[in-house]
Order: C-alpha cells, then structure tokens, then sequence
C-alpha cells in the first residue's frame, strides 16, 4: 500500500482540528498537528463546544484528564461533529484504570459517531470488556505485540472494529491498524517512544488530521499517521542516540521530524504487511 | 526608536506576572517570562485570584482556553488589578470561533482598564465588531498583514486603540503596535513563529512584562516585547534551519534566545519605522 | 553516604506515581518520572480520584495551579493513599502567596500522612507559621541558603520535620534535607534551574518515585533525588553553556541528563555532608 498522499494531504488541506484533551500532553498535541500541517483548536468548555466542532473538520477527544467540566463537552462536541459528518477520534487513555474512565469512554463510543479509536492493548481490551490488565495509561506488561502474539491481536483488533464500527488502531512494538474486513501491521518505530509522555496522544491527533484530510479513506488515512509516527520515531532515535542525547531531546526530534516528514519518504521507510 | 532600555528593564526590575492563560501553552508562557527575567505566577481559581494579583506587578488575561470557572475568576483579577493600578494585558485568543470568547473578550475590555490588547488581525476585527471570518486561533487567509495592506491595518490598529483607550498590537507578517496617536510597523519575525503554538501566547506575556517594567510607557513598551520576539523568531530560524531541524527545535530555540538578548543586541536588529 | 542504589531502585522497580499537579509544568513531571524509570499517571477529578490511588505506588501532591475542583481531588486520592500506606509527597507551591494556598498546604499536612514535603524556604516558613516573606512560587530574596545561613536553616528544617513527622527538603542554592534525627546537605545544582519553570515540582516528582521504590528509607530516597536532580542540572548547564545555548534547551539537557544518569555516576557526583 502507497501511503503518501494520504499523509501529504493533511499539509494540503491543512485541516483544522478541535481538540479536547489532556492537560500533560496538550502542547505536544498542538504541536504536532501544527508540524504536519494541521491546524489545532483546544476548547473543553461545555458553552462553546458546539460553535468550535462547527467551524472545525474533525474532533478529537482524550480523556487523559478528563474531568466533571470537560465530559459534557465532550458528549456536546461530539454529538454536534456527529451531525456535522465530521470524523471523530478517540484515544481512550488509561481505560480500565478507574470506573470513571471506562464509563466514559464506552459512553461516548456508544453515543457517538466514531471513526477511529487508537489506544494500547491494555486500554483496547478493556474497551472491549476482557478482563484486562492495567498499569495506569501504559500497557501491562502480558500485552505487548510481538511476531507471537500479532495474529492474535490482528484478530482481535478486526472482531471489535466490526463490533463498534470503526477503524481500530492499537499501538505498541508492532503496531496493529483494522477495519472490519482487513488488519495491517506497521513494524515502524523505536522504543524510546514509550521512555516519554504524549507520543500516544500525538499519534491520536495526528490520525484525526490524517482522516480529516482523507474523509474517504480512513483506515489508509489512520495507517499513514501510524506510519509518519513510527518512521518519525526511528529518526528522531537515531540522532538522538548518536549524539549521547536522552528523552526530551528525542521528543523534540519526533515531532521536529514530523515537521520536516514527506509523503515520498515516508513510503520509502514505511514497513506495512497485511495480517489479516 | 531606541529600545533597548525598555527591554532591559525587564531584567533589571523583574517584575512578577500574573497570568490566567490557557494550558496549551503556559509552560512556554512561564518559561518565556523567566527568560526574559521576569517571574511568571499563574493562578487560575476566583477564590485567590484577589490575593495573587496583589503580590503582582501586572496581569497577563488569555482566553485561550476560557471556561465556567476561570472567566470569574478574570474579572475578579482584573477589577483587583485595575483598583491597584496594575497594567493588565488582555490575549483574546480565537475570539470570533465563539460566542463565548467573543463576549468574554469584549466583557473584560469593557469591565477593565486594559493597557495593551494583542491579537492577530482576524481577532482584533472581530473585536471591533467587523465582520471577520476565522481560522480558529490563526488569522484569516484574508487578513494577512503585507506592504500593502500595512497603511489599512495600522489606521484599523489606530483608531481601535483610540476608542478603547489602550495600546493595541496587531501580529503577523508585519506586526503593527498603535495607540490613538502613533503607530509603527516592525518587520522582524519569521514565518516559522506560525508553526508552533505559542509565539503569540509567549509574545502577550512578554509585553506584560515589557508593560510592568515601564509603566509610563505602554506604547515603546510592547515595540520593544515585540520587537524581541521577532528578533529572537529570526535568530532561532536561521540556527534551526542550518542545522536541519524543525518546528519543535525552533521553539526550543526561540525562548532560548529571548533568555541570552540584551536590548543593545535588540537595537541593533529591530526594524522599526512609524507608519502614521 | 551512598545514595545509588536508591536512585537506581525507581529504575528497577518501575513505580506507578499518581500526580495531582500544576498544569503549568505538569509535563516536565510526566517527563521527568518517565526519564527516572518510573511511570506517571495525572488524574485530579474527585470522582476516580481514589480509583487511580489504589492502582498506583504513592501520591505526588502539588498546589501549584490549585482549585476548587481538584483540592476536594487532593483529600480524597490522600485519604485513601494514606489507608493504603502508599508515600505522600506534598509541594506547597506558592504557598503564603494567597489565604487559599496556606489553608490548602497545611489542610493536607493536617488531615494526611505526609512522608516528604518539599519548597523553598519561603514556603516551608509559611508553612511553619513564620513571618514569611513571598515571592510569589520564588523563594523571596531574604530566604537564600548559603554557607552562612545554612546551619540555621539545617535546624529549622530538622525541628520542622519533627513537628509534622515527614522528611522536609529544602531547595536552594544549597539544598537541605531533614528528619526529625539528621540534616543534609547537598551541595550540587546550577543557577540556571531557577531561570526555568518547573525544577521544584520535577524534584517533587522524582522524590516521589525515589521514596515509592525505598518505601523504608524515605531520608536516604529523599536525598538521592535531590541530589540526582542537582547532579544532572550542573551536566544540563555545563552542555547548554558552552553550546552558547539558553535556558528551554536547558530544560531539555535536564530531563535527560536523568534519563541517562546512573546511580554508579551519582554517587561519584554528589555532594553530600551532614550538617545536624
């Protein structure tokens, strides 16, 4: 699969993104978004919600921190970008950790449109009701995705993609993008990834400028964000590690290589199969 | 102009800012303060805004991410900071997306004795009530500022700061900072500063200060605090560029070199010139 | 007194830190734990508030952007850390600066077990009861610690740990911290710490981590994050001074000085002595 345009079309669109986040990661979000091309918004209040998604292309909503003030909005925004035919993404961070977080991210899926949900195994199988691990927002430690266990998951990412009806990322060594009727897996990426916070957040809203961009496409459109993520996260690895440097600068260098990323090279580092 | 002075001041007298800003970008709007050499407190709740702002010099109002709870707590910092004479610096970011940043903008410009307003020009149209489009927090395709719409713009920033009776600075490609009987342009910047989130943001909090430390000198105040930003925007771009980095670096860079600027070195850099 | 194998226990024991904090620089912390080896989860709405508690290791407590919905967030995640046993590290950020912050400071200390408090010396004086000037989250000019001032200060830290049985960290130029028995002191750390946002409440954090993985040695776990975060500082600013670099890059060389540092390399770096 070439995923080039999809990814070049966020910088040619240049969609505006109204984001309704967590409070840790909320610059590295609008950062990103910005270094793709992308335009963000932040508004999580309930008053406004509704004239923001109006004069946006696509939602994002996070529920890192979310809180008595900022779920009405959520529900207020997106019920609004439902009627509006906007895309909807959902990062459900640290589902399972706490009754309020898995209520809430069940609500909205239930009630909302939604197009694409990205989290970890741990927080995709708690969405999904197996009885699942939880180590806070990261993954537990009998979730990771490897050659072993990524038939599994492909399988698993495909049977609730059908179920809510929407794409389905889940994000790890390997990461895994499904719809109903294919899974891929994408081998990009570098472990530091997971030695800073936000590189999850970033991916969400980057998949949300991605399918902004690309309303027809968006399990290729999800894939491609996937894609400039991991390839972005090797670079910024690489440099980071040669000059002795440690997390912060790589996080610098991720959304830094973002910025500089085009369609035509991601393709030539992108590493896609089809699993399923 | 000479304004070295003005920008030195800020060093010398480090005054401490009160800010109720938005949580995309204080940690840049904090860091920005005490690169410059002022002290940033930000403080957000009704219940101490009163206190703070009087152990304050300034108060620095951005409605980047306004809400229910911290609209009160803005006019109760501002009428406190107005009883005391503490210049207050208003950031009416994305004001025209909705009607709650519209009339919270326009509520505080009326409620309290503002010294500097300062927006791109879609945000300053839609404060003076023209009909303007938006772009979320980004100005209007439409209302850039060029050669040749300068002459336009620096009348529209005159006579909106005639009939507010405070300073008002217009930012983009030329930035414009006006009060009823002056107005200047100053062309330094560059187009990286609108691939981050933040430079505006950063920009308001450091006029707060500029303001804080010469308060009888609003208008050479905030030239200065804009000058030094697109100074330091240029120095910051052309190191990043050379070494091939990108958007994050830059902001790295920009506060960088706001934290190492004499107002000798910002003389000698700024291009200034009065255009009515 | 050798300190590695504290610092190096948060990397081996990997402890989940529940952080109700500042949104000013709650990233640095997020950052800062990730950096150590520790993992970090931000949540300060009252409804999962002890939810997230019970699935974590200890709770880090800062009052730096306090309000009326998250302080409710503090009692009852503290509460119920405190019926779990879990560590409590309370920083009262700016506390003296409004009636709230002192009523909400010393609320906590009241109603919970604190195992560390940890500010600067005009915050543990306000903390203390004592005429205390303030500086807003700045320790006031008076309130320096120096070779002169530091046996004084040493004793006041030691008779305040005693008064409220918690180990009391005092940071400064030189740092001190005490137990109702002992006072160190260490004498790393770099002036450029105080030119950037969020040093105190990234300590706070990392001694949070460091006592959650030496549940028994809470004095000893105390000092080796405080002396990895001086340690690291005094690398961040010998690298960004002589790049001719500012103080955000600062920042960055900070948090990865700690994601590279070594207990081995800590101990041959600290500077620690006794001094009650």
């Amino acid at each position: 699969m070439r995923i080039a345009s999809y990814y070049d079309s966020i910088g040619t669109k240049s969609p505006l993104i109204h984001n309704i986040t967590n409070y840790v990661t909320v610059n590295d979000v609008a950062n990103i978004l910005l270094a793709a091309g992308a335009s963000p918004i932040m508004a999580d209040e309930l008053e406004e919600a509704a004239d923001i998604t109006a004069i946006c292309n696509a939602l994002c909503l996070n529920i890192g921190t979310l809180n008595s003030r900022t779920i009405p909005a959520m529900y207020a925004a997106g019920k609004h970008a439902s009627e509006l035919g906007h895309p909807i993404v959902l990062d459900p961070v640290g589902v399972g950790a706490s009754l309020l977080r898995t209520q809430t991210a069940l609500g909205l899926l239930e009630k909302l449109k939604v197009t694409v949900v990205r989290g970890n195994l741990s927080e995709l199988k708690a969405l999904a009701g197996q009885a699942a691990q939880t180590r806070g927002v990261d993954a537990a430690l009998g979730d990771a995705i490897d050659e072993q266990s990524l038939p599994a998951v492909a399988g698993f990412a495909q049977d609730y993609a059908a179920q809510i009806g929407a794409v389905v990322a889940i994000t790890g060594a390997i990461d895994i993008v499904a719809d109903a009727n294919q899974a891929y897996a994408v081998r990009n990426g570098h472990t530091m990834m997971s030695r800073i916070t936000g590189s999850g957040c970033m991916l969400t809203a980057l998949i949300t400028a991605a399918v902004a961009a690309n309303q027809d496409a968006a399990l290729e459109a999800t894939i491609a964000a996937v894609a400039a993520m991991g390839v972005s996260g090797q670079r910024a690895a690489d440099q980071v590690i040669c000059q002795g440097k440690g997390t912060v600068s790589f996080r610098s260098a991720l959304i830094d290589a973002i910025s500089i990323l085009s369609g035509e090279a991601l393709d030539a580092d992108a590493r896609l199969s089809q699993v399923a």
